[in-house]
């Protein structure tokens, strides 16, 4: 059984923001465009009643799927039913002690919070770009999900290895705040949303602001602060509360 | 008529950089794993014939198109026989002559150049991240091909327009040589490899290397140097050829 290893499981997160940056930095490079995540205006054919949004959405994950992407723990998909994938994919052995990953599936909610971000960092407006706007959504929405479920997996592992008797006794008495109090560490958690804040800064410190956009790091980190470290608590409850013993 | 707009088409060319930059940054956190590149490798069940890479780029292109990408000009795709877009796709009337963008494709060169990029920046061996490696491949092709493309349609027609006499003559007289030697701007040249470069080792100086890969600002400037630039010359030279001054 491979053990959890915190040290490369801190390294993973932190190597992700960058990428998530990176994304939100693309996604503000066009104007909010709201009606691409209005129902029924898509404009596609054959999938009338979705946002040109949810559409993009289904297309990118049915072809991930077909390439084996949701047989990795960490990226969990926002639509059910995907076809499994046509190839056959080599995952290394992991310290994970559940089968179903999808019982710890956080999508929808990491979709709401970052759809409420968008007006937020976005210029407001209608620039026409709408296919360019959902492609640059459902990169930046694999990213953000990819980081929260990697923190729910392997750092709920991490922790649950650290302390079993506590946890266990936690679970038993499905006691939630309890195991929120105990895996919280408030200065990590402070730490985090600082950094990420400097490197937002940092990645646009020498940008021309004539050809590009620049996203407020401010709001970056409170997307953090709000949504990203939350949910990647509650992912690591739910994993804790799924983790079997036996596996 | 619209005119060409020089100062916006520089802008936007230079804005291109940034997104070229990230996605080859992207690319190097993953191995060279050259498998993903070899025919009849891809393990993807339909597609036996095609690398993992080929099958990939099949797959996004694929759905690109049905999303109504390659309607606009500066996206030119891959692969052939694509369908039609699924949705109806509004395109701002733009300054361009020519009305089939795809006599103007460098896409084969670009790929070839694009392969050979790929050994040189990114670590050699397998860490069989094969999907994400082949998905970073296309999203760092089609930024590339993007920047080529949007600079061989726009800038082919702003120079054209400067200088019409001039290059309607060279035209007549099929002289390429004397039509590299019009539109050629050394200094210009220069200054946007120096500056790509720039950005190359500022976009990365606060990494953290123990949790992100990094690449060498000399080779994506080499890059530039070699196959962008060259490329998109070549594409205003294909541009000026095609230009249908009846439009």
């Amino acid at each position: 059984m491979i053990e959890p290893n915190l040290e490369l499981i801190a390294a993973r997160l932190e190597g992700l923001e960058e990428t998530i940056i990176a994304r939100l930095i693309d996604r503000v490079q066009f104007a909010s465009n709201l009606v691409i995540y209005e129902k029924g205006k898509s404009r596609f054919i054959g999938v009338e009643g979705l946002s040109l949004f949810e559409a993009r959405l289904v297309a990118q994950e049915t072809m991930d799927s077909e390439f084996g992407r949701f047989a990795v723990p960490e990226e969990r998909p926002f639509n059910r039913n995907l076809q499994p994938p046509k190839r056959l994919v080599s995952i290394p052995e992991n310290c994970l002690r559940v089968t179903d990953y999808d019982t710890v599936n956080f999508s929808a909610d990491i979709l709401a919070g970052y759809l409420r971000l968008v007006p937020r960092i976005c210029e407001a407006g209608d620039d026409f770009q709408h296919g360019s706007s959902v492609e640059m959504d459902v990169y930046a929405l694999h990213a953000i999900s990819r980081r929260i479920h990697f923190g729910s997996f392997y750092v709920g592992e991490a922790k649950y290895s650290a302390h079993p008797e506590e946890y266990r006794k936690l679970v038993a008495a499905k006691d939630i705040e309890g195991m929120t109090r105990l895996l919280t560490r408030k200065e990590v958690e402070d730490r985090i949303i600082e950094r990420v804040k400097g490197k937002v800064a940092r990645l646009q410190a020498d940008v021309n602001i004539a050809v590009r956009r620049l996203i407020d790091p401010e709001l970056v980190a409170e997307f953090y602060r709000e949504i990203v470290i939350p949910l990647t608590k509650r992912g690591e409850i739910a994993y804790i509360c799924e983790r079997d013993p036996s596996l």
